[in-house]
């Protein structure tokens, strides 16, 4: 059995129990309030999960890349969501090749992407379900009325090709009551419009606990929830007990008596603050912070530390966003009661387009 | 000839005649000051331009990583500075297959590493180079005063199997008077003990233009001038004429009149904002600003655009900083005058220890 404190370092270290606890606590969630849950597959980007996710009970996955897509597809995924804007010759046409493998359902929020996919799949035997993307109060994309939801989803429905599937929402987190209201006006609408959306899609971590109060919604896409990250820990999502993704990293130098430096730097945490202090914690000296990172250091204060750690430490952090780090690393080692389980490829890392 | 606007999106491209004149650039700018050119890979991870710049008159390269040594190292670069320090037993005799085929130096900042240093090349043949990293001001590793370099100094020449080499620091920007009196007084100290450095090696792009004023360094390692970014040139080292990696990237919504939603988040241009407002440049739309970034959108304010993109359109990109752009990406394409020329691997692209 080999401790993870004999791997080389800076590594990724996932704990599948902690992993298994998540996926099992999110789906008997979602399953006690008749939710659907399709998880997001950008936080862990393995297919291994995305199948445990839905042998537990999840409908299928989300991806945000049609490389991403392609991946999962070619691991057996056959039921995909692709919450995106699909533009440009080459994206439809891969569309399309993926379209006649799997069931994959995109999402529209203008005029000009609803014509592209007719476009691509007028001819096709079987329609491509398309959603339409409402800005419920992020200030991404997005319909910006349930007025105009309906507007597009009329524009899908007269369209050669496609079928319009429901709606899909990328909340703002904490606005749970606007983004509620915002769906279930549009819900209105379009039933009154003779188009009541089959499917209206939820997403995020950040509120996944209070879903089932956006009582419009068929199903919830949460991504980060598998690992946890220090910003959902932040947000009280979950506990430090629950984060599954760590970096193990090395104290390279210790210049002073109050500053460590240590070999994980943006290249492995990401610069990713998410508005919080530092850019990780370290778990065995949690009143340290982390407050410098150029690519290959990681500089820590360790001025409030009763204990302080030496040259050659091997250190446990956890970061403050889970998913920008899986997508730097090639691979991740799975681990158990910190004992390595396997080393595997992050098989959808860096699926750019 | 392809165009790049035939391209699809994200992609990062180079444009190899702006990366010419910018290495030719320093290059004669260092020959002019007697100063040696050993530049970092960091910012490109591609052995080809390595190449050309020993080809132009560089000494050697810059890494920051064993992985990326092997790299380079397989690619047929001789010549290599590894300034960092390299701890455990993993790393250490991956250091000495590398200095069993080519030559490559390092730096260590504590006795702890002095010592895993000798006891790996204690029976080498040819000792070990090592020189002695200071810190003159930028906070991160290094001896902290010119006694205790010549302490290290002393310890590094009394171990087996290695070689004092000299002195190397990674400087504060800006602080080019203070940098240039720590290098002289601790040559002074190392001299009056004996040791005199041979080598004094000095880093980065902010001052490269001011290198020459560091009088006691006998080289310079910039490594972000190869390519620029909007960063340098807010430093005032070059100017957007001279910025050779750009990220292209499509607008895929304009969900509101002064809002538009391109293919690029996180995972394409980084979080990296280096203290400057904004995610990076739009080179046709200058007025514009990124304002926010998730892992595959960016958002755009265009509220002060007279003109404004429409969805498909495809913008060229200055990022903030191209060298973590450089290591999100498994390929680039690179271009002349706005044709594609080839898209290659970038070969040490996550080369995380």
């Amino acid at each position: 059995m080999t401790s993870i404190l004999e791997l080389d370092t800076p590594a990724v270290l996932i704990d599948i129990d902690r992993v298994e606890a998540n996926l099992r606590r999110a789906q008997d969630y979602a399953d006690s309030h008749g939710l659907k849950l399709r998880p997001h597959i950008k936080t862990h980007k393995l297919p291994r999960f995305a199948k445990r996710a839905m042998e537990l009970g999840a409908v299928g996955i989300t991806v945000q890349k049609l490389g991403e897509a392609e991946v999962f597809a070619d691991a057996g995924i056959r039921e995909i969501f692709l919450p995106y804007n699909i533009i440009g010759a080459a994206k439809l046409a891969r569309l399309r090749a993926l379209h006649d493998r799997i069931h994959i359902t995109v999402t529209a929020d203008s005029p000009e992407t609803v014509e592209g996919l007719s476009r691509t799949f007028a001819g096709s035997p079987t329609p491509l379900t398309v959603l339409v993307e409402c800005d419920t109060g992020m200030g991404r994309c997005g319909v910006q009325t349930p007025a105009a939801a309906l507007a597009l989803a009329e524009k899908i429905t007269n369209s050669p090709g496609l079928a319009f599937g429901g709606l899909m929402t990328y909340p703002a987190a904490g606005q749970v009551e606007a983004n509620s209201a915002w769906l279930a006006a549009a819900k209105i609408a379009l039933s009154a419009g003779g188009m009541p959306p089959v499917i209206i899609s939820n997403g995020g971590t950040p509120d996944l606990w209070r879903a089932h109060e956006v009582t419009a919604a068929t199903e919830h896409r949460p991504g980060t929830y598998i690992y946890m990250d220090r910003f959902q820990v932040a947000k009280g999502v979950g506990t430090f007990e629950d984060c599954a993704l760590t970096v193990l990293a090395t104290v390279v130098s210790r210049p002073t008596e109050d500053r460590a430096i240590i070999d994980a730097g943006s290249k492995a945490l990401t610069s990713d603050t998410l508005g919080m202090t530092g850019f990780g914690l370290i778990e065995a000296y949690p009143e340290a912070v982390i407050v410098g990172l150029s690519e290959e250091h990681g500089t820590i204060d360790l001025t409030h530390c009763a204990n302080k750690p030496r040259i050659g430490d091997k250190l446990r952090i956890i970061p403050n966003h889970a998913c920008v780090v899986s997508n730097l690393f090639d691979r991740v080692t799975l681990i158990s009661k910190n004992a390595v389980v396997e080393t595997v490829k992050v098989d959808a890392r860096g699926r750019v387009d």
